[in-house]
């Protein structure tokens, strides 16, 4: 994999990722943890709500989809650091079985005006499932440092 | 708990939560899982990078904000069914040790035009740590049903 700086970083540049598998078990694991209502939890109750079937939390679809930003094939010299995360949303559920991918893609990118050794990117990030449907979108800022910097 | 619908809800209204205790296995795991990044991982490697110590993934303190959330105050009927986040920010790192908590004011409160039966209310969640410093903030939609539905 490419490590990638500031200077190699262009409004337009989209990037790739793996795949991840999501299950049933890892569904139920992470809503023990971290988001425990039933339509994340049971099988039953979740065909009686509004999901119609089980459906993992979207705190769990973004950190699935992190696991594929930070796997997939734009790596950031330093370490992908995010700022801040806007317009997130969850268009559609995701289920069991569901094979999910990443997109990036690059909006905007600011030199610090302080900090000559870095700066700010933002991002496109869009989580689609085994059908190319949308199951997560959002924005991100993410500190990158500059090549020049990295020494 | 008092489950909470549409009708009792209005503008200024704050609700608090338990506490969420962070371990560094915890973090380790979460890392391991969604986001294996050095610092995330890795104690010596973390003291090195720009947080100088083991953080938490910011994704990883949304997922316990949410299992604060969830178990909190705020009981809603029919469950929390997030339908977008904004202005998600992580100003200060979470550090094994910690202890969480979570504030959450409402900030809007909008019945549905075409569905009589719900609306949706906007909330401001605030994560702090046992030092009352902020650790992330977001503001968030959320799918309410009106008492009127709930049968």
């Amino acid at each position: 994999m490419i490590e990638r700086f500031l200077e190699d970083l262009h409004v337009g540049d989209r990037f790739d990722s793996g795949t991840f598998e999501v299950t049933e078990q890892g569904i139920v694991d992470f809503a023990e943890n971290f988001d425990p209502q039933p339509f994340h939890l049971d099988l039953d109750a979740a065909r009686r709500s509004v999901f119609r079937g089980l459906a993992a939390s979207g705190w769990h679809t973004a950190a699935m989809s992190m696991k594929l930003f930070v796997t997939g094939e734009l790596q950031l010299g330093g370490g992908s650091i995010g700022l801040g995360v806007d317009a997130l949303e969850w268009p559609r559920p995701v289920r069991p079985g569901d094979t999910l991918r990443l997109q990036t893609e690059i909006v905007e990118v600011r030199p610090s005006r302080s900090k000559p050794d870095r700066g700010i990117i933002r991002i496109r990030n869009v989580t689609t499932n085994q059908d190319g449907e949308i199951v997560q979108t959002f924005l991100a800022s993410v500190l990158v440092r500059r090549r020049s910097a990295a020494g």
